[in-house]
């Protein structure tokens, strides 16, 4: 066990190392961007597209796609005519900063405002990892109920942003939002807390301003 | 890379070990045990509850509670006043046969017919490690999306039964049970489908009888 760990921790500084140099690159550019986590299922990929729709007159998007394998969330982008890389891990159960690298390496990043990294769906593990991104955001949505924040903590800590989603489901569930944000100024005071729903566009535009003022103050 | 890898292989063998002594144990005792996993929030303990709810008088159960940490889910069995082990990985994205073997270690395994043993919530990793258990269920509910087989093949090949819970929510989501159901024979024809809601009970009967059916097999 020992030497696992031994191993472990030279991989978290050769991957920190890295994460500062995708920093650099797109700071350089002055490109937000944006690392999204999340349980499979919690909405991040429509997350994503619906931001890129709201803005896509006014800034240029590109996404890094990461998914154990295949291209079902890449091929929800090809609607918008934008750069998409797709990063399969094949059995890996986060992104790291590697990665990203090599995927931001693939896009004129000249012409990119706006980059969304979407990391592999899982609660526990990309809360370990830098991938050299802006902002962390944490997609939970209210059907996988209140307490995640007490038993993932983690992942709420290493987020900037905690998008609760799918909130048009509220009537049919007992999610109890008072909880749910007293655990997170508790466990992560400095957490931003934007409740929406995706699928509906509820509560949408908050978000859409946040993201705007991040975008004006890069500028 | 290489080092960890070869690393990542000896854990895997010594795993496997465990795993087998672990079966050996609860085969010995005639217990029917399942390992249960599945996205965060994906329903797995409501539908552990459900189960032992509507079995409490004809046996004994006992319950392997995995986190990364905390003791949330573990103290919502406790109305049942059955065995129940926490086990809080601290940051850990699965359990292991040799964490099992402890939990079981501190059970009167002579007094118990049924074991649940609840995984942590994660798609991925914990379909790499046998824990011993007799049966592998995995828990998708419906609010996830009708693309998990695809995009996490390996938990669903990897497991004997697969619940797809939540239908109660099926008014209000665009779940396609066809699409799901086709994805399931293609990844995994042996992989049994049950669906329900371990919320209002639609449809629990039947995976009740299936798993009198399994007991009833074991003696």
């Amino acid at each position: 066990m020992l030497k696992v760990i031994r191993i472990e921790k030279s991989l978290f500084e050769e991957n920190e190392k890295l994460a500062k140099e995708v920093r650099e690159i797109l700071n350089e550019k002055n490109i937000l961007s944006f690392n999204v986590m999340g349980s499979p299922g919690s909405g991040k990929t429509l997350f994503i597209e619906k931001t890129i729709e709201n803005l896509k007159e006014k800034f240029n998007f590109a996404v890094i796609e990461g998914d154990v394998e295949g291209v079902i969330d890449a091929e929800k982008f090809k609607k918008f005519n934008i750069p998409v890389i797709q990063i399969n891990t094949g059995g890996g159960c986060h992104l790291d900063a590697n990665m990203v690298k090599i995927g931001i390496s693939e896009i004129k990043i000249d012409e990119i405002d706006i980059l969304f990294v979407e990391n592999v769906g899982n609660l526990i593990c990309p809360a370990e990892f830098d991938i050299g991104t802006e902002k962390n955001i944490v997609v939970s949505s209210i059907t996988e109920g209140n307490d995640k924040v007490l038993k993932y903590p983690l992942i709420f800590k290493f987020s900037d942003i905690c998008i609760l989603n799918k909130v048009d489901l509220l009537p049919y569930s007992e999610f109890d939002f008072e909880k749910f944000e007293n655990d997170l100024k508790k466990i992560s005071p400095e957490t931003i807390l934007i409740k929406l729903s995706s699928k509906t566009g509820e509560n949408f535009f908050e978000w859409i301003e946040y993201l705007r003022r991040l975008k004006k103050g890069k500028k």
